[in-house]
């Protein structure tokens, strides 16, 4: 940490820094420039709240070197996070994982149909949600715990993976027993009762980046996780607030090539709710794959007119086919395959 | 709702729209336009979700006219709710409510002092926290429960109500038995199972605005709390996320006179958290009051140089006392007076 | 600046950054820290180009401590800047300078009776636009020289000060001619040639902050101004983009007190434009002079249901008068009083 | 255009809606709903300016249904545009043209090597700007015209074709002798009087994204080229503000196919400055291919670390045949080939 003095601070103001410093039980490194002086704190463990000092008679600003995260960073563990999922598909290695499925469970027809379209097309996962977390208290909010059900069943069937969401440490041991990955949405990403339940259950962790947050908070929210033991995180790109309201939100694709310098975690983009649109969905999931995303989630509904929520930006069964095809192709390109589904023929 | 259908869109397309809105019960109006055709959705109860026009053949967009929310709905009621926080402190009506303290309960003689200062400077209400969600696991937790009995000696010794922040449904009810307001944080604005026990308790809740919510978001928020019978909501404006560094938040003071507009329910606004300086802090209050406000939320700290967290946007106690004073001046300009702590001298 | 190298750099590594410092001229200062070694450059008289060091080999970021800006600061120069407008006006001390009148001069009845009413409620000053910047090609884009031509003549019937608008180098001289303020707009606040052909020119220029500026880059565009010789700069803070369409832009009212701290420049502020709505303009021009605006410039129309622009955030005459009532009882609150229009009965 | 009346707006309210619609020569069309009457504008060619309604008394909000662009639309014209650049070079259709170049001309040695550099790499125009702007007035501010001169030179040595800025109506002119296309930058997107000039001169113009421009002011700054009589206008995906200060801007890649979409006109993207670092600039290239972008404007220097400006985001020519490489690969998958400069072996 960098404590810079105003042009002008005197050596009473400089004095006072070097022994709040000390008494903290770091050391004080004074570097006097041209216009101003800067005093380095050297020791710096991670756990100095800079604010102790940002309003401190002449002091211009503070600035931070060491990152606040720790377990998540490529400093701390240089070789990528490969997370085994079962069933012979890992993330975060060679293969694109691609998750496909509706938006929600809302019945047992609609959601084996929607699974057995996205596996014959190729996706290794089925992601549906049987909570649904909802800006208004009158929408559809999921089926609950039948909806859980049904994914099991659907599990059994088609030997698809599961990915499912929890939004209340009360009931997230429950989707973890279902789920093979434990989504964390958008808007729980600084709910940290739910984050540390997530990071004392035994599942994969997928970790939406919240609506406005900066990278650096989103692995910290991941560092939450890793914090309780759970080394299995996965990130979630699904776009940010933008200024425009042309599509639903901002799509901020360069996270992926960010988050692969600073964390050895997988990173997957989810392009449905990062555009809103369906005639976006598939040119941006190419565009995710080419820029290195470790898998896709994608929106699937067999019958998109009737979803019972983001049916704007689901895909017809008919519609992801090709979008697996396009993004196989690419993969390729960059040294990459697709993950399968065991037992499915490639 | 209104579909507007493509310059070009066919007899078909608009035909088929008519029939879905006609199948799920409500009226359909089609206008011809000279460049499009709209198609009005008359009868809507604000449960209709547009997402399943927007893909379909010939659709190029939905318009909402029915805002979804409605019990916080000006529309709804028009007269301002004003909410009894107990000892004669009313909120929402002619008198500004001044809620001031440290961010945290740090122990017993630091929230002591710190409730003397305020109260001597004329606020009503003690604001410190048991329970902090922190960005970074290794932050500063705060005292938890421990934190809480001390708010409660506090409350008993001086007369000063007390907020608090909840941020787990598991310990809202225990935050609800201390605290005269149960506090929502801005990072847990759309934890819906949070915003449902909120809703559950018989105490006052006060909703931060989300980090990046529009105040349409916001407002939904609170209509989650009024939809399980609690009427008593107040909202806070305490900054959003802008682009530049320059400050720690962007504090977006119209949206006082906006939510006025919209809605019944009493704003306060944050200007602590909102600038996140401590020199910026008594200009936005008095601005604060100028516009509208119903309340303020500021950080004291007996000492804010040593403050466990959030020093740099802490008042010192002297600093506070003039603002008071000069708050005091600008709401009498308006017509309003300042809400008083029983027993405080005028 | 400070070039901060990751953990792991090599020797080598920093001995490059170091000789590139020594090439150029200045002093390099390694300090090793705990996880990391930074270097300061000593000597930095603002013109280093960080760029240069961010990607070389074991670079982890580059940080910059002085300012680039220079004359404009308060660090340069303490006292505030007060500027004389002419009779008798001056902006940037004890009194506030009210700006008032509609988008643009559409007539000479239109821009007379708006003069008159603006003047007997008490402003000082007379803005209408003449050449107006739309984002539309087929929008009304102002009447142009002969609207400067009416603009005269109100100047010389009313005794008020003139501001208007210049939106091209081409044209700015002409504007200068008849304009006792000159005015560039936010679109235009990164349009350096027309900032140095501003900086030429001998009259007070008030610069719009842009729509998504940083303070930062808005003082960098003032600095172009005082670099040309024109000491005599007005900044106005008008919105910044937001990402709620709830209001037509995101009023920064904590940019005055931010301004005040970083520049010695006076600042005023435009709820017009900030909010695009006459219900709020009202509140947040009160706010503003509570926040310690050296200035107001409101839209204030005769009949604004029929203005050919900005109708829906002009204020009526009657509703004009009374926010000078009210902007002048908190004025006094805080030590200060209202610009007057000479001849004008107070 | 729509106008929303408030639930309880009273007849003579919408009656006054109504009349003030007729007399502007257009049809009204009321349409009572269950909650609120709402009122179409019939006849709407795109001119009418909704805030003379949005304030009258009982009025709600105002909807616009028509878009105010015009002759950029797709609804307009179909087809894609594809523009002739000379030398056999076109874009818009099957060919990705590769712009690449440095930032800014230095000398004669410079520009000469970068040139050689691009062009055997397969790029089929030279980037580089001889008039910078820069938000410091004390910045290289470029060569100016002497650039202009070496770039005419390496034209005619090495057959690529020439992009180059334009920053000054003044000097339009000049470098639309040299330039084949004239490029505009973000903070012109809005100099309404540079923009006019463009659509004035013969030679294709890029238009690149304002920092914080909706796709609807883009195309509308496109509009204005447009209605000068000049069609050969191609976008520019740059970047815009976001609140992550981990990259210089965010950038928004899902423009691509919005703009494909809304517009017939070809649109390139520039990852250079869209993340302003070296180690993205290649995934986000490839992203781009891959979400079907019609071009690359991609920062190469043949020493970035001795840049006088973005050498941060520069590439290596190393790195820059390598993604030249691999961007051909992507296209393949998707149908597209590479623009190549004449003469160049394939």
């Amino acid at each position: 940490m960098l404590v810079v003095m105003r042009h002008g601070a005197t050596q009473d103001d400089i004095h006072r820094v070097v022994t709040i410093i000390e008494d903290m039980g770091y050391q004080a490194r004074p570097m006097p420039g041209k216009e101003r002086t800067t005093i380095g704190l050297v020791g710096n463990d991670g756990r100095v709240d800079g604010t102790r000092f940002s309003a401190l008679p002449g002091v211009l600003e503070i600035i931070h070197i060491t990152k606040p995260y720790k377990q998540v960073s490529r400093e701390w563990k240089r070789a990528s996070t490969v997370i085994d999922l079962g069933e012979g598909i890992r993330i975060g290695g060679k293969e694109v994982v691609v998750m496909a499925g509706p938006c929600s469970v809302e019945n047992e027809q609609q959601i084996l149909s929607a699974a057995h379209a996205v596996r014959s097309a190729g996706a290794a996962v089925l992601r549906a949600g049987a909570f649904k977390p909802r800006s208004s208290p009158y929408s559809f909010q999921g089926l609950g715990e039948p909806g859980l059900k049904l994914l099991a069943k659907v599990r059994a069937e088609t030997g698809l993976l599961i990915i499912t969401e929890a939004i209340d440490p009360a009931t997230l041991d429950q989707v973890a027993e279902v789920a093979d990955i434990v989504q964390i949405g958008a808007r729980n990403m600084q709910n940290y009762a739910l984050l540390r339940r997530a990071g004392q259950c035994r599942r994969p962790v997928l970790v939406k980046r919240g609506l406005s947050a900066t990278i650096q908070e989103w692995l910290l929210s991941a560092e939450y996780i890793l914090a309780e033991g759970n080394p299995n995180v996965i990130l979630c790109e699904r776009g940010v607030r933008g200024f425009d309201t042309a599509t639903r939100n901002l799509f901020d694709l360069s996270a992926i090539p960010l988050v692969h310098g600073l964390s050895h975690l997988p990173i997957v983009a989810d392009p449905s709710h990062g555009t809103g649109r369906r005639d976006m969905v598939t040119p941006m999931a190419r565009a995710a794959v080419a820029a290195g995303a470790d898998g896709l989630l994608i929106e699937v509904h067999p019958s998109p007119d009737h979803a019972l929520s983001d049916g704007a930006q689901s895909l017809f069964p008919k519609q992801f086919a090709t979008l697996m095809d396009e993004a196989r192709a690419i993969a390729a390109t960059i040294g990459r395959g697709m993950a399968k589904c065991a037992g499915v023929p490639s």
